[in-house]
């Protein structure tokens, strides 16, 4: 593992996906690993952390993660818009080399049986809360967040830092058709103190 | 209604959203009025399109929304920084006259009998879809979305326009203590076709 990934508490895993990126979702089961982007990802809840992900029927993802109970959300950066788009766009039920096509680079984190993509600014390990309901009629999934890491070269102390970071770290919003924004400049209310 | 106020076709609704920005919530019941806002929306289906909110059981919100059936989700703009950090940091139930002190003028638009916040750069009318596991367990609202608007000088012809409006336009990203990201610069997939 690459050493500027740290770990971050859970208590403030929330911000890793708080302003609203477009992410990786990845899942493994019976030696199948799969990586798919998902626009549709939101934060749940702060202690223990949830999540939300909306994951399509034709998802071979969704296949892993109903299998393995786990899965990872991970937080893709503007110089990953390419790899973003392609795990978006095929899918391994079509196409075996999938992963390899895209520039996918898989690692893994111990204590997690959980492929984790390189490259990315942050991962959020996370264990399915089964709800049959909400998967079968709204593709609605929720995970709770069991581990969570950042790449410290943008988000280090709890904080982001796109602002000083280089922009290749910047995260990806998605629009439609292979059109994504990256995130912009820092706005911060009139009096407001810094956060811990 | 402002003239640059119009409809946005509901097969392109997700698009208002679908890049994660923060959003207020309006709503309306037996003559009370409330707003507030929420990083924790995010779309959940195309057509017909609906989406999640997590409404915590403190807001008044989340009562209006439950005793009438429907809300709005409304994209606030960078020059709404601040009152969209007010409505998300006070109460009606404490405060009274919270809408005023915030700054928040509020509109109609004919044939929904719901507060549409003047100033911002979309609009969603929504019905509750009743979930009371989801509602009561996870804070977790979902609606249908039946109407949807956009001020045109930001978003026009299914797309926003970030990178040509003034950038008092731009979207917000929370991401804790009154810390936001503005939504930043387009970045395109290689080889993408422009989006009808």
């Amino acid at each position: 593992m690459d050493s500027y990934i740290v770990p971050v508490e859970l208590k403030k895993a929330h911000r890793l996906i708080n302003h609203g990126p477009t992410v990786l979702v990845s899942a493994r089961h019976d030696g199948v690993d799969n990586v798919m982007a998902a626009a549709w990802a939101c934060a749940l809840d702060f202690s223990p952390p949830k999540l939300t992900v909306v994951l399509d029927k034709t998802a071979k993802t969704r296949e892993l993660v109903e299998k393995s109970g786990t899965f990872v959300i991970q937080v893709p950066t503007a110089a990953q818009l390419q790899l973003t788009h392609e795990v978006g766009t095929s899918s391994l039920a079509d196409e075996p080399g999938k992963l390899a096509r895209a520039g996918v680079e898989l690692f893994g984190i111990e204590g997690h049986d959980l492929p984790f993509v390189a490259g990315c600014s942050a991962w959020l390990a996370c264990t399915l809360i089964p709800e049959p309901h909400n998967q079968q009629t709204y593709d609605l999934f929720i995970g709770e967040v069991v581990g969570a890491w950042s790449d410290t070269r943008v988000f280090a102390s709890g904080h982001w830092n796109f602002e000083s970071a280089d922009p290749a770290w910047r995260s990806l919003h998605y629009v439609a058709g292979g059109h994504f924004y990256a995130i912009g400049n820092p706005l911060t209310v009139r009096g407001s103190e810094p956060v811990e």
